[in-house]
């Protein structure tokens, strides 16, 4: 056996393909790995959004029911096509139809495997050499981890916490080009937790058109408000500018497993067609996963027939939580929170380390936290903002109201003496 | 409104990326775009393996019953590892072991969206700059698509209808350099039917081992081999060279809806591990989508429960299909089929269009052919094979009697009156 000294030509590979920039389960396996496995207390998970294992979040009857008949009817163990199945598409699009003042057809869904693959997918498209995207600080770090795969430039604009988290529109004038691709904006927000007004979107819409720039609209939060600023959704605005708007069934029906989202082209003026971009969104899908067929099936039922009840409960647990949060975290010196969350699960509060006797940044808080208090949270460094915290509360009540207190009592035993 | 006339950025890309190798999917509907809607006979589906539709292919009622158990126990609506759960790694790897001279673990298996997705991580794992790899011909066209989408070069080597399919292995020899990353095998064979010998496959890993190449090893149709040759998976040969595995449940369980399939790494020498893949796979797979989570869950009792009587029924279902093709087949003049299917779902059989009247080649045929007889099979040019084509045989046995009695119709009315 002579394979240990060969030389492989495959060892040859040079450099790391792919993700080099960190995503959000990456750095949350690496606290998962920092816990302390003799802590007898349950782990407290507020570091990302899922919270399905929960009793109160447990997801409608309904949704469960109908992929159960899907499966059962044995009509959708098959391959679908690519694009996803016709009846699917079309429920996504009557379901989006709802508060749009133009209509989306069903040929203008595509189905995917959760938020995710339409990430992977829109930058899929939008990839080619010395282009760049404009994604938001904070954000969502699946963003830069697609946007560096597929050869994008990545620029940042900022969101502004001293002005709840808009987004700074003169950054984005100053930092597109002619090789700008698109823009993205997450609403409601995820990691920041707010609400954009409808001004302030349709100000996003004009900056876009002008700059001749594609907006990518995420909603994987969608309907996810609960504060005072009425919820729009971005694609309101496809007549202003062409919008592929991203989402899923996985936060509002609490079912992230499923794996079952969509991208939507909404190109009322017909711009993202005559570009070419629809037909690159169906080549790029014929060599990508699928989404479960009888999960797909299961679509209409679900997005006719969840009752609203189901939603309000989610809705009135998830401002309960958001409520919480903001409370507690503001009885807690060395860290604010500049709003009050008005959305998706989950909210940024600001770190002040220089309160902190032997811990320098946001890293190390949330490292030492889950060791010492098997408390999960992210750091903001992850997501563009150095010295920040992103605390999910989208979980139990009293597991929140815990939660907040083990990190209460850890920021009193690493308080600076006077 | 003065979107209409404005230069938008995303216009500028040039060029698609992706898909320009043609997909046996995007071939499939183009097929269906020619049938005559007018004919009240059922479309016979011959063009791709997917026999879910059939009630003599209905899947294992262990199967369903243990992907609703998992779903109603509401513990499986959570994100997965992106890895794959735990247990489902676990059950994966002990699944494989039953025929492995070496064992796996957990830690080997990579749980992925059907083989498919399996095919487009090795893939992106292995593309880099200048390097090439190793494609049958005829093939599975994904490989190909999901090569050039990653920048690998592709060169064929022949699989040798003559000797039953068997590899030419003088042509890699000849194919290989320094750059030369992986060599692909697929068996049971895609789209041959034949099954490759112990001894033949031997060698192939000892060509791989002595020219430094890594194997990959399609087991899409692993165990659903009904003929003369004893079926071997090539990863029995994991020693000899390091070897990457692709799986799945798709076939085996009639579930290619499902999306569930495995990469496994089959190295038992550390090799692939020294070398950084095992990293880059790990990478790949967090910018990627993942299977259903509840399904992943179902993957042990599916795995460990089904019982022997589902196998075997399947195996003499498709045994009694592939005698009725091959005998079939041979019935018609202006087709030959050189070998009898040992195994998976579909043979190539040799078009002589020299004896038809107005068809000059395979895509001809098969276009005129789902248009005049409602019959869907695989033009063997998208596969590398002009002038061959690629017959499905796993469908209900008196379906592909009146397919085939409908090719041969076909065939009489275009041949050539002497």
């Amino acid at each position: 056996m002579e394979s240990g000294s060969k030389k492989w030509g495959f060892q040859v590979k040079q450099g790391m393909k792919g993700a080099s920039t960190p995503t959000v389960r990456g750095v949350l396996y690496m606290l998962m790995d920092s816990l302390n496995k003799e802590d007898s207390r349950a782990v407290i998970p507020l570091a990302h959004g899922d919270p399905s294992h929960f009793p109160s979040f447990t997801t409608a009857a309904v949704a469960e029911d109908a992929v159960i008949n899907s499966l059962r009817s044995a009509k959708y163990n098959c391959y679908a096509p690519t694009i996803g199945l016709p009846a699917a598409r079309r429920a996504v699009a009557e379901y989006l139809n709802h508060d749009l003042p133009y209509k989306l057809s069903p040929d203008d869904v595509y189905l995917t495997s959760g938020c995710h693959q339409a990430i992977e997918t829109a930058l899929a498209v939008l990839g080619r050499p010395g282009a760049n995207i404009l994604l938001p600080r904070p954000g969502y770090p699946y963003y830069e981890a697609c946007a560096s795969y597929n050869g994008l430039e990545i620029r940042h604009f900022d969101l502004l916490p001293d002005k709840g988290w808009a987004v700074d529109l003169n950054d984005i004038e100053a930092l597109a080009d002619d090789n700008t691709v698109a823009m993205v904006i997450i609403n409601p927000g995820n990691p920041c937790g707010n609400v954009f007004s409808y001004e302030h979107l349709k100000k996003f819409a004009e900056t876009a058109r002008d700059l001749g720039i594609l907006v990518i609209g995420d909603e994987a939060y969608d309907k996810l408000a609960f504060g005072s600023t009425p919820y729009v959704p971005m694609r309101v605005f496809g007549s202003t500018v062409p919008i592929l708007t991203l989402g899923s069934i996985s936060k509002r029906w609490i079912v992230p497993g499923w794996r079952i989202g969509w991208l939507v082209t909404n190109d009322p003026n017909g711009i993202l067609r005559n570009s070419g971009i629809i037909e690159s969104i169906t080549k790029i899908l014929e060599i990508s996963s699928d989404p479960t067929t009888f999960v797909q099936a299961a679509i209409p039922e679900i997005l006719e027939n969840t009752k609203e009840d189901f939603f309000s409960k989610i809705i009135c647990l998830l401002r309960e939580a958001a409520d919480i949060c903001y409370t507690r975290v503001n009885e807690i010196p060395c860290i604010t929170c500049p709003k009050k969350p008005e959305g998706s699960m989950a909210v940024m509060v600001k770190l002040n380390p220089s309160m902190l006797e032997d811990i320098d940044d946001d890293m190390e808080f949330c490292v030492k936290l889950a060791k010492e208090e098997s408390v999960l949270i992210l750091p903001g460094v992850v997501l563009g903002l150095k010295n920040w915290l992103r605390i999910t509360f989208a979980v139990e009540p009293s597991c929140l109201e815990e939660g907040l207190a083990r990190i209460k009592a850890f920021c009193q035993r690493h308080a600076k003496k006077h």
